[in-house]
């Protein structure tokens, strides 16, 4: 299966010429960024709560504390909606209507599942790791049973999706490009400056490689 | 009222130290972004959807068209979950357990109101597009009734807030510290670069200065 058929729940409303059902989108579009939005509903009030997410094949995984309320309720199996958005400029046009922004942005629906097996929890955050910063897992301090038992894994998988991507810059009304007005796009990105040594590094610690580019984050470079 | 009274919706429930009800924190963290994920539940099916918000006092507001799935829903006064995150940096830790992100985030509770009269509806798309670009508002083809009418702007009101900060860097266990493993902080943020103009300007039509600097939006320049 190549696409997600959306049904009421994912498929787009209006503007369906920006909406994506198919996985090469999708997934690009995670595998661009590392922060998602989490959303569920707790007797009836919704809450949204910001973590760190990584896709494994067709599941999206995240962790965090054992005690985390999002964790607790959303490892019962509960409908959860998980959305990440990238921004990719400011769009100023030549109304105040027509003043919008390029982003892509794509939203899942699904259930978590807890990872249970200890093995497979610890394989999923080495899988962490890597996919922040690939090759670091190796060197770390191994996790030990403790925080093991302390962090929750939920993984899930993508019962459907929807992208949304917008990347047409100044879309104007034809009467309003005679105007003398500026308009124009300013382009958005999030870049990762250079590394910071922790203060207390043991003597002869030298900066690995591996820390100077996070592309695959959707983090450009800044030095 | 400088700060929210959390209760048990708003209230941390771990890691007490980063959490934060008071305005001054929690308006500083939305008046650093424009873009925020809004929960909501229809029929207990949980949704986020990303859009652009400002803040005015006590309340935030967001519009969009008025065809929406997500205004047309919260305009009725139901629960609202909005949240707005800044990631300000990568904790890369001695061990996989300490790996962390350094980040400014706030979590809105509320009822979204349908701002109905348009010349309080005029007024917030100004004062919108006035937050992003200050000043540019009054050089803009103005807004038609057209335009007014396909429209919908939300406020609401925060009844209850709570934000939460880590900005520590790198926390690892007291024994780690003498391993022989780089440790450190990845600063990371949003970047707007050089506005490109739009390729039908009028002729002699210039790029104004107010288009250069995006610092009120959390936006640093690269240039």
């Amino acid at each position: 299966m190549k696409s997600f058929t959306p049904t009421a729940r994912s498929k787009l409303k209006r503007l369906h010429k920006r909406g994506h059902y198919d996985k090469d989108t999708l997934y690009a579009i995670l595998d661009s960024g590392f922060l998602c939005h989490v959303g569920y509903a707790i007797g009836g009030q919704p809450y949204v709560t910001p973590t760190c997410y990584w896709r494994e094949g067709d599941s999206v995984y995240w962790h965090g504390s054992s005690a985390s309320r999002m964790l607790r309720h959303l490892e019962k199996g509960v409908d959860c909606c998980l959305a990440v958005t990238h921004v990719d400029g400011l769009v100023l046009a030549r109304s105040g209507f027509h003043h919008s922004i390029d982003y892509r942005s794509a939203m899942l629906f699904g259930k978590a599942h807890k990872v249970e097996d200890p093995a497979e929890k610890l394989a999923k955050m080495e899988a962490f790791v890597e996919r922040m910063v690939p090759g670091r897992w190796k060197g770390l301090r191994p996790v030990n049973k403790q925080e093991l038992k302390a962090t929750t894994v939920l993984g899930m998988r993508i019962e459907e999706a929807s992208a949304k991507i917008r990347a047409a810059g100044v879309i104007d009304d034809e009467e309003d490009y005679q105007l003398p007005i500026w308009a124009g796009l300013v382009p958005v990105s999030m870049h990762a400056g250079v590394a910071k040594d922790d203060g207390r590094l043991a003597p002869g610690t030298k900066r690995p490689k591996n820390v100077e580019s996070f592309v695959h984050l959707g983090l450009a470079a800044k030095r």
